[in-house]
């Protein structure tokens, strides 16, 4: 069915019945704007966009999970500031290639990621696109004046940390492509078969709230934290330059799992590149006072990687052998179309 | 110059740096996400996506204006909830079309509706487009519980008011699309001259923030309030069906500014449709009770256009003659491209 045929004001209204308020602070949503409750706690606000073709490729996304991993990319921000993510609004357009049915399972999506992530969808528009589709999340998030992380305060001496692995997300977005050109060249139907881990990293990525229990029940305040959105490379050094300091990261410590190992040897790519320069992992990028080692050197859920170093010692990865490469970000360029 | 050679987050800094941190609520800007101070004042978020070829046309629309008239748009949602915007998230997505100053003039708009509308610029991203530009713009407010207007409170009785006048931002494009289509038939210059009023209205609107202070001012509290977007029909009806009331409109008594019915005269243009169906005019429509009258009557900056009925009576437009015109939404119908 076409969205014409039921108009955008009652679309909206049918997809906004599907989405219940839970968060306390939510008081009022779908007006002008969303109000949110008083508290004794600052708010955090960020806003993403994806566009079609940039961002995302709907070839090989599926509408629920492009829906989810929208509202990962921006949850995921609230909680590189260690907060507690609590609201949502959304915008989206879409073309004229997008039925009722297309649009309700974006939307589908949005939702589990609302339901897992326990926050509240507050404001949402839908307008018309003349091409591609565009996806805005904003997420509005509460944290303790004490406990909020930023990225300008890395201190010489901290170790840098790393939850979960990296490079997965990137080795699955180049498998649904090989899979995409032979499609498009033979017809050849998808071998996506064993492939399971890297693409839920890609195409349903988690954003890592549980960190932030992590973090509460050790008693742990990251002196600073970001996630991995553009790749290891370009977000430790955003940490370096904010804060003023250098880095050594230990290339035999990046955690990369086993699958991903394995599609790169397929594929013939390397690893650590994939690593260091693919993005849309989610992972959460912190440093932590070397004071802090005791308390968790035993912990679970994340890697230390390296330490923070002097500015004049500038940012390096440590070979094995002990040789010292400089990081760059390269993992994402200015190309525009 | 291409943004390329600068790089991104370089040239991200660059803009950046021209924006000043004003409001003592601001706590934090451009890390992950913002982050906001407690106050003892419940938050306002609203969020608005602008797309190339849908919302605004690049060919008559100076880059700087539209930086401007983005901001204009979620400020405005902000204001109509009556709360004070205090900061806003800019994301824009440019083409390669796009150099260094381009980008510039963009954000010298942003700038100068920030200083105008004493908002802080707290987040701001740059990603490439494939096709046209996209602008996401985040808009947060306060207020104090008992100020907010919603737009499910509007009481059977209350007087229907609206803040400047109505179609001239619609006649404006009106006026730039006919010179565009003159200059691509047969290249001869548009003629812009006499038609300040319209066009300012289209290219550089302005939320209605002053009529905060005349609320204040005078001790009114509207019972429900929203920004003229998508055209008072469109806009009185969400009124209406979010407050389970019918509405009386006044033919007559929507203000027209002379300059727009000048210009619907000669392009023979029915000025009340301008002013019922045409969006993009960001003056407030609000009601107040009855009891309120005759604290109301004398002020100046806004009409009184008709009255809230009941529900059973409908949404009706009443001509000069005391024919009644059923009130349709037609201004905005969900064309996809």
């Amino acid at each position: 069915m076409n969205i014409s045929e039921i108009g955008k004001f009652a679309f909206l209204d049918r997809l906004n019945a599907g989405f219940e308020v839970g968060q306390q602070s939510t008081v009022k949503a779908f007006d002008d704007a969303a109000v949110i409750a008083v508290s004794d706690k600052p708010k955090q606000v960020c806003s993403v966009i994806l566009l079609e073709g940039i961002h995302f490729n709907l070839v090989y996304t599926p509408l629920k999970h492009l829906g989810y991993k929208a509202v990962t990319h921006a949850v995921s921000k609230i909680v590189a500031m260690n907060a507690l993510p609590q609201q949502i609004l959304v915008s989206a357009s879409v073309s004229s290639r997008f039925d009722v049915s297309d649009v309700e399972s974006f939307y589908e999506g949005i939702r589990c990621a609302c339901s897992g992530y326990s926050v509240d969808l507050v404001e949402n528009n839908l307008t018309a696109s003349m091409t591609g589709m565009t996806i805005s999340v904003t997420a509005v998030g509460e944290a303790s004046d004490d406990s909020l992380c930023y990225k300008n305060e890395a201190k010489v001496n901290d170790l840098v940390c790393i939850s979960g692995s990296l490079g997965a997300a990137y080795m699955g977005l180049q498998v649904l492509e090989r899979e995409r050109r032979i499609f498009e060249s033979n017809h050849t139907q998808p071998k996506l078969d064993g492939y399971d881990y890297i693409l839920q990293k890609q195409l349903r990525p988690q954003a890592r709230l549980d960190m932030l229990k992590t973090f509460e029940d050790n008693g742990i305040k990251p002196s600073s934290m970001t996630n991995i959105a553009d790749g290891l490379a370009s977000d430790i050094l955003h940490i370096c330059k904010q804060s003023g300091v250098g880095v050594r990261i230990y290339l035999e410590k990046i955690p990369i799992a086993a699958e991903t190992f394995e599609v790169c040897g397929e594929m013939n790519f390397d690893a650590v590149t994939a690593a260091l320069n693919g993005g849309d992992d989610f992972e959460l990028l912190f440093t932590v006072p070397i004071s802090e080692y005791e308390a968790i050197k035993s912990l679970s859920g994340f890697e230390i990687i390296g330490y923070i170093a002097d500015e004049s010692q500038g940012a390096y990865l440590v070979t094995p052998e002990g040789n010292e490469l400089k990081i760059k970000a390269q993992g994402w360029t200015f190309v525009t179309g």
